[in-house]
């Protein structure tokens, strides 16, 4: 499988794969009983995200207006949980566009983000749904405590233009019990004061498999499922054969018989260690070592290295979400059959 | 310096800062009678390219195909070194016209490259040169000693379609001497097959005020040095004051006191370290480290972090370079005067 006819570097995207990807993980969800809301920050493909919700995923989730934008003009999507504390007068007017297209939720974990998004939707026909962002143990964003929760819940359900449309985290890896704990006292609080928590939101590809072991959460959040990648191999969550996204690139130098460059630097394969040594995995060498990269340039390593100059090799990276990040296309393929060149839609914008 | 009106993340390039730095070191070499040529991959801007050109470059050097283009495309550009082993039916071809267009040279460091380049050039109307790239000891690319780059360079000189051009070099930091010995063996190793070396091109911002210490050398290529960074900032290269380019991100949330969230993570700052510890620096703020990045998110930690929701940070980064890379656009700026958008052009091309 090498490809002849890509120029190189080139990101493949086994659809064979991500579809068994998807379909795998629906499956978990639907005997669990958990709706699944797919982060399309992996992918940034409105196919890919239409494929998602063909599979049964009730909509998705976006970290930026620009993902959301650019899923929902392809069509397709219906629903839209953004996962970001949006600030500032031109967001906020495109999120106000956004929600007359789409089921739109929103996140926030302080006041002044709430009175922003009330200050944007006050005259909307229909209040915008705002989650509680919960910072449950993995110490990103999110308010500190359940008692702070219940009290933005409320101060939201009181805003206009807003309705208070429940919680949401993002939790730390393999700390399940303490999510429990934490999003049932929040919910406990939020009725006590007579609100309704409509979503609760877990979610994070390491803990998939321990989805249901969160029963507060209505539905769950995931993004690099549908590639997989070498974290998520060290991790134990995948194997080589079920990583849909790879780095194909051509050896263009070997100078020493332990040594060989590839085409594919930091501005492909990028600098995403995610604590792993090595920036990939060559697929078929795992006694090669991707040791160094410069932007356009990658060193391979090995006891004898055994390229040529011409050869082609493919990479699974560390981190496949930012890799979809760095190429204006992908090139999908099914197995050894290469179907074509996607823009990778989402990317590159700003916010 | 707040720039209220862009929205963010963004990055901002300061005009005014970045030709300060162009002129300095152009004036450098001029002083020692060393030609610049600028390598535009740290810019990807035609404006500044053609900016180095009017302040005495020579012409520009670049990595990959679609930057040479890009930069040619807006004119003023006469003369580019792309240094890279360009291999493949597809990348030659566009060689093939690039080489119509400007005075182009290569490098290559083995007999497929050359001969890869003399099947593409073997009909043309001027011969294309080509210059031997040289491990001095920076162990990426590169013939291993003196005598296999004049080997290298007699085969050239024998292919059909091409010309010998020289010798080029990505050398060691701060290891000038061995430099320099290792390029006058080759250079006198050519001669003596009675081969004329036209160019030596050595490089590299952090050796560029040693440039002069390696007199074998023709030209000089580099690229940080028109922006910096903060890891030129802690080799003492330069102040915060010389650096040209900043994101400009905005505080999302402030969950403890201790730590400040801002939209500004991987996919803008990169996770390039470069032997550093954390992801940037916060100008005017150096008690604060840039100590995680998720993809969308920066986390900012001090003992006070001081900051609150809606507040603006300016952060140098760690590799200027690679943050070119992330966005479509950047925003220019003199100073506290923001001039407007420009479209980052060579940047998301795939080859």
């Amino acid at each position: 499988m090498t490809f002849r006819e890509i120029d190189t570097p080139a990101v493949l995207i086994d659809l064979d794969i991500a579809e068994a990807n998807i379909d795998r993980f629906q499956a978990h969800c639907d005997r669990h009983g958990l709706r699944l809301r797919p982060h399309i920050k992996t992918h940034k493909l409105p196919r890919l995200a239409q494929r998602q919700i063909a599979a049964g995923a009730i909509g998705i989730t976006c970290q930026k207006i620009s993902e959301a934008e650019a899923m929902i003009a392809e069509g397709g999507v219906e629903d839209v949980l953004l996962t970001y504390n949006i600030l500032g007068a031109e967001k906020l007017a495109r999120l106000r566009k956004l929600a007359d297209r789409v089921r739109l939720s929103v996140v926030c974990d302080n006041g002044q983000v709430a009175e922003g998004l009330s200050a944007a939707f006050c005259d909307a026909d229909a209040p915008l749904p705002v989650l509680v962002e919960c910072d449950t143990g993995a110490g990103r964003c999110g308010v500190q405590t359940p008692e702070a929760a219940a009290e933005l819940a409320a101060a939201i359900a009181d805003l206009p233009g807003l309705r208070f449309g429940g919680l949401m985290t993002y939790p730390p890896v393999g700390r399940e019990a303490k999510v429990q704990d934490w999003l049932t006292r929040a919910r406990t609080l939020c009725e006590a004061r007579g609100l309704t928590v409509e979503v609760v939101s877990n979610g994070g590809t390491p803990g998939m498999w321990q989805a249901q072991e969160v029963p507060a959460a209505t539905e769950y959040r995931i993004g690099t499922y549908i590639y997989n990648d070498r974290s998520l191999q060290a991790r134990g969550l995948c194997d080589w054969a079920d990583c849909a996204l790879a780095v194909l690139a051509t050896v263009v130098s070997v100078p020493a018989p332990d040594r060989a460059i590839i085409d594919a630097g930091s501005k492909v394969l990028t600098s995403d260690l995610l604590g792993l040594e090595g920036f990939g995995h060559v697929l078929g060498r795992p006694d090669i070592t991707v040791a160094a990269l410069s932007e356009e340039h990658g060193t391979l390593s090995a006891a004898t290295i055994g390229l040529a100059v011409g050869d082609r090799v493919r990479i699974v990276p560390n981190h496949a979400c930012v890799v979809t990040n760095m190429l204006d296309r992908v090139e999908l393929v099914r197995g050894d059959h290469h179907e074509g060149p996607a823009p990778v839609a989402a990317r590159g914008q700003v916010w």
